[in-house]
């Protein structure tokens, strides 16, 4: 396939590949959308990885300030690069960076994905005279400044203010609290000469919430900061090191009227405040990253999978019967049921996002058209999925590095760098319990429409079938179940069961707080632990669905059976870690959650043949997965030689604390 | 206590101390094992961070070389102080060591941890006299060279090879292969001038396993690596930056014939192989290592729960209630629902690590006399806690960082550092599944001596207890439960019922298995996933019964009070989190896990006024924290931004990259 060059295939991962039962390249062209989809692709990766302007130092061999040197140079031969081969369709421009700087983050994004954009949606004509040309042929670098020091999700809390002054026609704009200081914008610690700042706006004494103005903080030509302008890196990171994520501390600096965004809400000479037609607007953007953030949590995963089984493969330790030779630690039971559940996830997840980005394109076309009727529901499934999904990712990337013993430790394994670029996702886009208890807030809506009578569409519909208003609690072996485990629209239908009856459960909490006399606040307060555990099960439905969904488009009969055993095996694993739930409900049987431990096993050594092809099938180049051990040529042990002997502390024999401390020593002891 | 000095406290986080319903001093005194030993621990850790030798830079704000460099230096240093004030005690080096490298590990670990004490179990009076005294005055300095590139915890399989030259009396050591190049062990990159190195033996042609070498590797004057030695730096890792891990090639190097520690296994001049009268005290080694590894989970969980909760405590953050100024975080359910159960866990591992050492050291007393009778219990006791207590670290300690939301990413929050340091726990000194799989050996092993009639002492007699055969499989609600979820005796039966099950499950696979014919060891392995099942129910149930062992030796009324709420959160969150296993045996109805649910929030309310005053009692100091976000003051949002202005980033106002790419970018656009 697309990854490694004509050298001499590791024997283990060659019969691996032989072992195969479906042909990889069609899979591919099924998780990238089609053949053509997967052809531009390895185009676009081909462009990237044989220029040599990006030839690059391992990150994990340089200094901070070396690597944020580096990610600048490459962004810079990125953009000229970008225009010259006139890449403009904003996916190919995601799969071209994403090549450029192999899943990092650099210190451009925010410019590109935040600053940019915020100026098409939400500057007037005349701003986007001043400030888009500049911007788009970067005179003008700019991020996006919204939370600070002492505040996150919740935008109400924010502090800095701006206060017009009409007698200048200026803003004036304040952090008036260190709490107030802007804190993690990417980009604006050192890149940025221009911000885009939220701030809570005064004017002719009144006070009008939250809006958007654009922030000179350097000086176009030298880059020094501005007046009344302090502004920094915030230091480093778990990981993001190429980024440098800014603080900003505003001291009466003054901007010009129009520099606040003004195409929906404004301030006129006179300091007169004009209110914006809708707020849902802004709210769209919000659903957009979300859903993208799905993808990402799939393509961290299959990434982190492919590393742990390519590794798996060629791995031989301890020994199964005494005096074979030592195994493949594939071969290990325990190793499979490590792996192959996150293999089932990564597909899963690969399907959902795919869903999630085919149903904003669908809907974001309605909302272009006033019909903002969809909205709700996928504001709502984009937050739970969001949580849902980077939780999962986030530990499932540490079960690989784990699976890979020692190795895993090793920044060469490029799982560590997986984990640090991946982890954030869990907080940043909206923390993820504040995401499921947003989900949460619209099952409960839903669940009392539905209570009402009301008819409900979409995917909480299941809220309407009665039946799950007398299910809980009950003694579980009292109802007889209609559960055939080995059919995929029953487990559908279980896990479906299984949502009803949480959020009828949380419902229930709230109730029994409120008749204790609390306020509704603090009942649903009170009952956050089972708002979350509804959110969760009523996402894990969707999950299952959607996999199962996915299996009725693929035509080709190999890999449907592979497929289906994935989709069997995500399904039957998520039951076994959350048995408490489906045996409290009465939705399965005690013998029936010990066939499915046993089903579990069968579907493991079903899958065993398979395991190396279905990661080949995500066709992640060498270069992108940029990990010694998940190499598509399975030479792992050489490669970690060579790589360790390119480390820095290496390029000298005798390290110099030998003679200023350690031999010292000896005459002092 | 003893953090803090003499500047304003957060009001938020005076409050919370002011509403402690217990006396914070006696938990910590229960915690350190006597008011005389945390008399000592602040005396030594006050000897230390008053020491201005001791000063550091931030290692988050240094390149891996300064960082290496910083190490050795401070190493040093305490080399020489720890001779000048006399503290010998290993305790009391172990803490005194821990303040200069704050829960760091350094590059003379291997030599003071594992160098010195082998040549002291396993040199010849004679190599006491070549080898000890120059080591004690660091003239050589050593490091323990086992795992190699493609061989971790299967011993048999590792490759070096040694083989007697009856010639020159002397062995000719080699890696014959890329993969037998030794890899990890700290200090050997750069710093050890000598290895013991394990190889495999080989004399007058025949083969004798695995010994130990004494091998020069560099130059004692020069430090120049010797003639046949490849030796370096194994490249960055996830952390244990101060530590220059490495690897080393011997390419037929020659040592003397009386450089093979020699004390039990000797090989005579001719090349006749004496064999070694027992392999068992080596095997105490490891159950050491392994039981103070449990101590370590508990001080890295006790860690970040006090950044957590501390954090939590004056954080302020969205809304309850409309309004209202914005909660402390501490105060939302979802928030108490994550850090309790792990406050709760911290103080379970804690006693339990208490146990682990009392054990060990009891035992060890009996072994030096010859009696080793107890040791496969605390060797498969060891193994099991140190795989359960890492993993549910590993986890909690992610949770902790989580949090903290954005700030936790923050390499100021001290999590960052607390996880990547303590990650490799989970598979140094024995790799976990292994560990839990070596765990259910004994089990298995004493499950088949008790169904033969034998009666079983220690802590696995419960499975002589005849009940659990006939429990399982069973329908859920068909048998009566008696457990009281307020009485922990009782729930230390269900834990302790639970566990037989699991043991009895897993033997039934393996039953099965062989049923169809599979060899003893496929059999094994097919049963791998119900295997480590059962491990983890055994140690879940040990830690829930040790805890409240603990609870009789408390007599202090408050704290007893507090401790017994903390050890109930524990055991009933044990519960819900598992509770298919629970629901599965018959152990607890459907009723019951709804009522635990409800008891498990009670016990959330009851303990959020004593929560900070409950981390206080962990009483770690400021400069071992290392945190902004946990610092005893709270003043949390002053520090993190002096902390970012520090950063290296911030050293120039205007970074080089500008100039050098993005000002020259805008004239070719």
């Amino acid at each position: 396939a697309a990854a490694g060059s004509i050298t001499t295939m590791n024997p283990d991962i060659t019969r691996e590949r032989q072992h195969a039962t479906f042909d990889v390249e069609k899979l591919t062209h099924i998780l990238d959308g089609g053949p053509e989809k997967t052809r531009r692709r390895r185009e676009i990766e081909s462009m990237v990885f044989s220029d040599p302007d990006f030839k690059e130092e391992d990150p994990n061999f340089l200094s901070r300030s070396e690597r944020y040197d580096q990610a600048v140079k490459k962004s810079a031969q990125m953009i000229l690069k970008l225009r010259e081969y006139g890449i403009a369709d904003p996916d190919e421009i995601y799969c071209y960076k994403n090549c450029v700087h192999p899943d990092r983050p650099e210190p451009l994004d925010l410019h590109l994905g935040m600053f940019l954009p915020t100026l098409l949606n939400q500057a007037t004509p005349e701003q986007m005279d001043r400030f888009f040309m500049p911007a788009w042929n970067l005179e003008i670098i700019g991020t996006y400044a919204q939370t600070e020091m002492g505040h996150g999700t919740h935008l109400r809390g924010l502090e800095t203010t701006a206060t017009y002054d009409p007698a200048t026609q200026e803003f004036v704009l304040n952090s008036p609290t260190i709490s107030s200081i802007k804190w993690w914008p990417g980009g604006l610690g050192k890149t940025s000469n221009h911000a885009i700042v939220l701030a809570q706006l005064y004017t002719q004494g009144n006070f009008y919430g939250l809006h958007a103005f654009i922030v000179p903080i350097r000086d176009m030509d030298t880059h020094i900061p501005l007046p009344g302008i302090v502004v920094g890196d915030i230091g480093p990171k778990f990981g993001f090191n190429e980024v440098d994520n800014g603080y900003l501390k505003l001291e009466n600096v003054r901007i010009p009227r129009d520099n606040m965004l003004m195409k929906y809400a404004k301030v006129e000479p006179d300091g007169t405040y004009l209110k914006p037609p809708s707020a849902k607007l802004t709210y769209g953007t919000m659903v957009f990253i979300r859903s993208m953030i799905v993808g990402e949590s799939a393509r961290a995963l299959s990434k982190s999978c492919t590393i742990a089984i390519r590794y798996s493969s060629v791995r031989h330790q301890s020994e199964i019967r005494p005096g074979d030779p030592e195994p493949q630690i594939l071969d290990y039971q325990a190793q499979q049921y490590k792996l192959f559940p996150l293999l089932a996830m990564a597909y899963a997840f690969s399907f959902v996002g795919q869903y999630m980005r085919r149903t904003y394109n669908r809907i974001s076309g309605d909302i272009t058209q006033g019909d903002f009727s969809e909205l709700p529901e996928l504001h709502a499934l984009s937050a739970g999925l969001k949580a849902f999904t980077t939780w999962a990712t986030n530990s499932a990337i540490e079960v690989c590095r784990m699976s890979c013993g020692g190795h895993g430790y090793s920044r060469s394994s490029g799982l560590p760098d997986i984990y640090v670029e991946f982890t954030p996702t869990c907080t940043y886009e909206g923390e993820n319990t504040v995401m499921m208890l947003q989900t949460a807030r619209y099952l409960l809506k839903s669940y009392r429409q539905a209570k009402a009578g009301q008819q409900l569409s979409g995917i909480v519909s299941y809220l309407n079938e009665p039946k799950h208003q007398r299910v809980q609690p009950q003694p579980v072996a009292a109802r007889p179940t209609v559960v055939d485990i080995n059919d995929l629209a029953s487990l559908v239908e279980v896990y479906k069961q299984r949502a009803a009856i949480l959020v009828d459960l949380a419902a229930k909490s709230i109730e029994q707080e409120l008749q204790q006399r609390k306020s509704q606040e603090d009942a649903w307060n009170n009952s956050a632990i089972d708002l979350v555990r509804a959110s969760d099960a009523h996402c894990h439905y969707v999950v299952v669905k959607l996999f199962t969904d996915k299996l009725v488009e693929v035509g080709d009969t190999a890999i449907h059976s592979v497929m289906s055993s994935l989709a069997l095996l995500y399904a039957l694993h998520g039951i076994t870690k959350n048995s408490g739930d489906f045996l409290q409900a009465g939705l399965l049987n005690v013998p029936q959650v010990l066939q499915i431990s046993a089903r579990i096993k069968e579907l493991l050594s079903q899958l065993r043949p398979n395991a190396v092809a279905l990661v080949d099938a995500f066709d992640i180049h060498d270069k992108k997965l940029n990990s010694v051990l998940g190499r598509y040529d399975g030479n792992v042990y050489e490669n970690l030689f060579e790589w360790a002997r390119r480390s820095p502390l290496n390029s000298t024999e005798v390290h110099e604390s030998f003679h200023k401390y350690l031999k010292p020593l000896r005459s002092k002891l």
